[in-house]
């Protein structure tokens, strides 16, 4: 191993203790099982409050005070943003607010952002950019509006998370601020997107960003609401009364768009077998030593439910729904569990027309006003951009008994390369569905036929017509733009084989950032600026001494001693 | 200070010795003094011949062998690039080509980045983005169009070179080929831009570009060609003659575009004073115990030229160009000479009428169609650009005779924050000029005053309307979001006293971040996916152990042992 400084040691077995020896980070809860988190429903209102226990951190070591939190405290809340989704369709407006007394949310918790290592700071903002960014899309697509109800110290991470709401709301009661005061007493960026969020959603001016962003205290008041900081100032007296008043003109806003039939999200229930996680549709082989891993996803066994009624009756157990989320949570433990592993093959088996029965069966129910199937569609989307944000090489295998078909297909197509068998008898194929044609889009808003496609913009329709017609053979998806390497059954493994030994032997570091860059192309948004540039920055402030090296801010956070810099401006 | 690895010691005495004890670096040339290049025009084409001399580096400890670069060449070939547009109206195609046999250009020096500090090597990829893009802005918008005749191997910055311009020919002759390497040998990025390039500009598609780019040899020939890797292939035998022929013919597409007359960049020939460099229009006064510097531009001191001719007569002593030249050589003096100074402060002395009369004397100019005009308003964006790509903190001073006025006032809005005082009687004011309402975009191609109103795009007009009927006071600069802090006589010296001290004591590294992301607002365009996110990627890549650690790939290369990496992914 390379010789690193005291601190990449430290860091290491930190690695080591959060990933192999320690219990493995686990993905699913229920409201029952919250610690930090309430949800109660009442008619088309929903409040979600933040009561962070400060003795259930997700590792030993830390506590969680004065609603801190960590990633157990943000698996909690895109649990609540799911549920709301699925199971709550009733509900229109989401109240965000806090119990502890005159204290929103304060954000991060600073010793747990210490003592976690590189891999695990990093994937620890990205999960909580997606769940900020889910609720954007909750309010963007499903109707579903939110309001940060922020009746004390709203600061970091805590006014993130407020300025992913529609609405925030301060108590103006001459103390309470919202902050970012990272850059001031950490020595690095709010982690979470309030860089992009300040300038580029609410638009704040960028000089006022500049001194709000190096002011530890913050911004209370009317400066703040002047400042565009916040969209309104609520006495104490008249809080709570006046935020619901908002939330119910919130709610009235989006009372035309459908929402539901209602489904209860239950358990995935996956087994563990040594190194494999085995799930009812998806199946996670890791192989440490290799560090490469083999992600199967299977389609239907039976021919899906083909109306809306049908596909509610089968509750969380639609293979449309269920797969995906599978998908994601596998995807949840490559990033958290097993950070060695670099290179992931993606398999698909089963029957293609069985995922295309699916796919069409949502696009009718949704185009006929089905709130649930668009749900669906757009958990998928969530969980294909979660493949374009995990920082691990993808190579799709399309060979004999595959099923990259429609939704399935756009799993490859979210692949860094895809490998098809040249079979003699052209049986190995891809298929397209009306899931192809722009239902999942990309970050960047493409479609991901689109994407792969930006200079030749005529072929996407070729794809769709020619996967209209039929199966799409490994001659002609190579010739549509589809494989990228092709090869026969003599060649076929072997060729596979050495581009995974090849792409194993190489920089992960060079890696991730390589196919950030390949992957992001064309168009951009919030959500591409968060992935693609906020989060660039914020890995390499984190591997700076001035954060954190043994007298860097963020180690030194809560300690007497004053951080010491390298002044160099690079 | 802090306790760094064993590396980041190294850095450090590097960033010392290339920038305290070392000469400065120097940023003017000549075509009469290069070592590296050589410029031969004849008509409407010019050939620009690389011919690195191998035995004179920036600094001693490396040879450039085989057409590889340092900042030096890249001097030459930013200079080449800027007389050609200022010197030689009459050429409209621009051959770029190489000496060496079955050699074009294999990119940065190797050695020259491992021996260098982080902040060098950040800086040096900020230059050379610079030159690169600058050759893009000439072809659009000064009808000058660039060829790389790539008659041999043709290999990272070299492949980026390339890609730089409007058409890439490589040689056909079975063994040279087009390549980025540097993610397999080097285990970091291409740090040219050339990732974005390749999917955003030349739309490579995506899974090819991955292949592309993990390919250590590169790819030839037909392969090159299908995969929009290059534009042409010319066998060797007809080489030669194939390139002219393609160089004319991109020479007449642009016949129409005005272009001249000509004039002579002449040298500033600045003169230096302890830690004070002064031009005839610019100074920078460093204080490097307080790691701040003044910035102060002047403003013609004499009502300028109104008309086209009586500009060109004076040549490159002409204001609008001879300032901004100034201004920019002080930046890179800023960025490799004094990268201890965080903060700078940013004035203007002298009387507005003139840079008012300057800035509409070029716009009137232009609008006839003079292409000199031309030239010097997109200079003065460019150097306006350089600004917000400085990885310093930029705070303007609008006091007792300070100048912002037009692209003065161009200045201010570039930079982070703008303090102006609130005079008793009203005389310190700001003032608008045909510069402000478009002439010199930003990266993103918004006005500078459409980017601080991203929110209220009626404030553009508002602020331009105000300026037509004259000065705008402090008072009124403040109501129409011009002024960040405003204070009066008494307390302006302290608040902005306070605020530089403040500023000075953050961590820089979080600070350069915060910036980069407040800064780049609003659209996205190649050039500020290229500032904005991918030399994010390039810092963090630099500072990882994988890359510049003592067993990394950087450090090691062209050394027997093989790099050792810690595989934790992100």
């Amino acid at each position: 191993m390379l010789a690193f400084g005291a601190r990449d040691r430290y860091n290491d077995r930190m690695a080591e203790t959060q990933t192999t020896q320690a219990a493995p980070v686990q993905f699913e809860t229920h409201p029952s099982r919250y610690h930090h988190w309430r949800l109660e429903v009442e008619g088309e209102i929903a409040r979600l409050t933040m009561a962070v226990d400060p003795a259930h951190p997700l590792r030993p070591g830390y506590e969680l005070k004065l609603n801190s939190y960590d990633l157990a405290v943000d698996i909690e809340l895109a649990d609540a943003v799911e549920r709301l989704r699925f199971e709550h369709p009733q509900v229109r407006a989401v109240v965000v607010t806090a119990d502890i007394d005159r204290v929103f949310c304060s954000g991060a918790n600073i010793y747990m952002l210490g003592a976690s290592s590189h891999s695990f700071k990093v994937n620890f903002c990205k999960f909580t950019n997606e769940t900020r960014l889910a609720i954007e899309e909750a309010s963007r697509e499903s109707g579903l509006r939110f309001l940060a109800a922020c009746k004390g110290t709203t600061a970091g991470g805590g006014y993130e998370l407020a300025l992913a709401c529609d609405e925030i709301v301060l108590v103006d009661d001459g103390s309470s601020a919202v902050s970012l005061p990272e850059t001031p007493l950490l020595g690095v960026l709010p982690g979470t997107g309030g860089l992009t969020r300040l300038v580029d959603k609410r638009k704040v001016r960028r000089d006022r960003a500049d001194v709000f962003c190096t002011v530890a205290e913050g911004i209370k008041g009317k400066r703040a609401l002047e400042w565009g900081l916040v969209d309104a100032l609520l006495p104490r007296s008249r809080f709570d009364a006046g935020v619901l008043e908002r939330a119910r003109a919130l709610a009235g806003q989006v009372a035309g768009v459908a929402r539901g039939p209602g489904l209860e999200l239950r358990p995935l229930e996956p087994s563990k077998d040594g190194d494999t996680i085995r799930y009812r549709h998806v199946e996670l082989a890791v192989d440490r030593a290799a560090r490469t891993a083999r992600l199967t996803v299977s389609a239907p066994t039976e021919p899906p439910p083909a109306t809306a009624a049908a596909m509610a009756a089968q509750g969380s157990d639609l293979w449309a729904l269920r797969a995906f989320r599978e998908l994601r949570d596998a995807l949840y433990q490559l990033r958290f569990n097993v950070p060695e592993v670099g290179t992931v093959l993606l398999h698909t088996r089963g029957n293609p027309a069985h995922v295309i029965a699916a796919d069409r069966a949502l696009a009718d129910a949704e185009a006929a006003g089905d709130g649930l199937a668009r749900e669906v569609r757009l958990l998928q989307a969530r969980t294909l951009k979660a493949v374009d944000c995990t920082a691990r090489s993808f190579f799709a295998v399309v060979d004999s008994g595959s099923c990259f078909a429609g939704s399935l297909l756009e799993l490859a197509l979210a692949a860094d390369r895809i490998y098809m068998l040249d079979d003699e008898d052209g049986q190995v194929a891809v298929h397209t569905s009306p899931a192809n044609a722009g239902a999942l889009p990309t970050a960047g808003g493409l479609s991901r036929l689109a994407l792969r496609h930006l200079a030749r913009p005529e072929m996407v329709d070729k794809v769709l017509g020619r996967g209209a017609e039929g199966p799409i053979p490994t001659a002609d998806a190579e010739a549509l733009g589809i494989a990228t390497i092709v090869a026969d059954d003599i060649d076929f493994d072997d060729e596979l084989r050495i581009a995974v030994e090849e792409r194993a032997s190489l920089s992960p570091d060079a890696l991730t950032g390589m196919e950030a860059s390949l992957r992001y192309a064309g168009p951009e948004t919030l959500e591409t600026k968060i992935f693609g540039r906020l989060s660039a920055w914020q890995n390499w402030i984190f591997t700076r001494p001035n954060a954190t090296g043994e007298r860097g801010a963020l180690t030194l956070y809560g300690k007497p001693e004053r951080p010491s810099f390298n002044w160099m401006r690079t």
